[in-house]
């Protein structure tokens, strides 16, 4: 039978992996910097690194912190930040690992609807109504799971909530140079310098296993989440950080940047074009950039049911339930798109819209 | 004036890194395995250092987790198996960062006192009688912060109250394989194997940068704190990981283990002997290897005012209250010596005893 394929998880093509320029890397940074990067270190990370990321981003080095991979950074700043009882608002749907952290802290957690325009606002300002959030965890930049970009429009006026309203915005931002078509729209830690703490990662542009991840915030805040960090591990993966700080310092990141939106741009291409013959109408917008497009199914069978359904037609899904809140009356499919090749996209498409349509013939209530 | 002397952390002496083999094994480790290195993997770790862990320990591979470092898996472990209000037995003095750990889950920690003749079994057993613990950590082989080791006939009492008692041991055994002197007594690990989680690192046998600790436990503890560290990181370091599997199937490690005692060896030996001559009758006991040594001063300053006279004298001590679940009457001071050669911890002791010999005549109720 034909093979099955994976549309279960966000990871980048292992064609990206610089392996040959990691070697050479590797072997001059512990040239330069053996000892420090084999021996303990500050909880802030290795210090080259941050002043890379420093200048990179405009920022002084006291704001930048980098750790082992941004979620973890995520649930440190949690620790140092949330009390049981606080409350948090999200996107709806959101990163499903980014929830689960949340949980663990035992906040209200408000989830803020997405869809084809970006965050509702609307629904974003009834919710201030009710709720004084101590934090709103979004991300702007072709969002996990939707794709979906929130408009300038939108990020100024959350931007100006959070002076209004005295709420940290954590801005998640991993996809945010991985544009494929359109143009940049300012990040929040841009529009709102003071209030933003935002997380960005070498995963999705360099490697996922080298497990560098970082956080530019104000001092205190880096302080605070620094210490948090210090309790669970003393020092991050310095051996990696110094790696990744002489392959960035070495001028590797644009070529990296430009080879990364080569191979995945025809990706998405491929696959809003495969959602468009095969299930038009389905998807809750249409990304430029990222990981992910999502697709939404109005009917009646458990998420349980519809994995079962795909994995019998060859497809690997993700549950689409746990990027949300509340679990929601439709079934919610997020499609990562970068480790296939473009005829595997396809493919994978036209089977699930064979699944959808056997389905809608054997079950009217499917939409 | 003087330089100042660092008797503050357990950090290895950066002479014994091996850097250049370093660079040859990142070398080989990115040509076998580059894209599963650079790739999201397992948060069990890495699986040819677990194969490698469970043939140096004598275990199956489902029995050995891999992730960055062994503190962190044991607040992973600490998340999986204790609630709020369980009960938690633990050496006094134990390890600083492993109380800070247990503190954060709520837990009520028991200390057990360890002096010269290792852990107060009596102590132990009276503990028992007013608590049912869930878990007892303890670091039998030369512990952090007094040096000492837990006697066989101990061990073996422990291991036969947890399975009397239904408690689960923690062995955390970073220095096992640091013995300077004397012989190896069996671990707890192969006492009770049923009943202990063994923890270990390569941070003190190759580099503390790396972050590479691992775990020994039943499959299905590590398939619960793998469910943890997975919420947390998704995947540890593997490229760190990679590297130490290379290195390790190599075969440098035993070369690497008589390195570390010829270096280390004769540093406990000058620290025993500058305490015996300028500080005689202070140790808690005489450490046979691992990291550290510990005096005692019976009497009346208070710590912040010990650590100050100690700076004045031109060496800098951590808190020995840290140590404690509840802050002693005592004086207690850790004394790291790996990272200091011999004449410099001769020169650290002379200084201590002196300020211990000004601060007598000054304030007769100092012992």
């Amino acid at each position: 039978m034909h093979q099955t394929i994976n549309f279960s998880r966000g990871v980048p093509d292992p064609a990206s992996f610089p392996v040959d320029d990691m070697k050479v890397m590797a072997d001059r940074a512990l040239s330069k910097y053996g000892d420090q990067l084999l021996q303990y270190g500050p909880a802030t990370g290795f210090l080259p690194l941050r002043e890379f990321i420093a200048r990179w981003f405009g920022r002084q080095v006291p704001e930048v912190m980098v750790g082992n991979g941004s979620l973890e950074l995520f649930g440190f700043l949690c620790e140092a930040c949330l009390r049981p009882g606080d409350v948090v608002f999200v996107e709806s749907p959101t990163y499903d690992r980014a929830l689960t952290i949340l949980q663990k802290h035992g906040v209200e957690i408000v989830g803020i609807d997405v869809g084809v325009d970006g965050i509702d606002l609307a629904m974003f300002e009834a919710a201030l109504r009710r709720h004084t959030p101590k934090l709103v965890y979004l991300i702007p930049d072709f969002q996990n799971p939707t794709g979906m970009c929130t408009p300038l429009a939108a990020r100024q006026q959350i931007a100006d909530w959070s002076a209004q309203h005295d709420f940290l915005i954590v801005e998640d931002g991993p996809y945010g140079f991985l544009r494929y078509t359109g143009r940049d729209i300012p990040t929040m830690v841009s529009l709102a310098p003071d209030r933003t703490v935002h997380l960005s990662s070498f995963t999705k542009l360099i490697s996922p296993g080298l497990r560098v991840g970082f956080m530019l915030g104000n001092p205190a805040i880096i302080d605070a989440v620094s210490r948090v960090a210090e309790s669970y591990y003393i020092t991050p993966g310095y051996f990696s950080q110094g790696v990744i700080a002489e392959w960035c310092n070495g001028g590797l990141l644009d070529a990296q940047l430009t080879k990364l939106r080569g191979l995945y741009a025809p990706r998405l291409a491929a696959l809003l074009e495969a959602l468009d013959r095969h299930l038009p109408g389905r998807l809750v917008g249409r990304p430029e950039g990222g990981f992910f497009a999502a697709i939404t199914l109005d009917a009646g069978m458990d998420e349980a049911e519809l994995l079962g359904l795909a994995r019998d037609a060859g497809v690997i899904l993700s549950s689409g339930n746990a990027f949300f809140v509340h679990a929601p009356s439709h079934r919610f499919i997020r499609l990562p798109f970068c480790a296939l090749p473009p005829d595997v996209i396809e493919e994978g498409v036209r089977r699930l819209a064979s699944m959808v349509a056997a389905t809608q013939a054997r079950q009217p209530s499917w939409a």
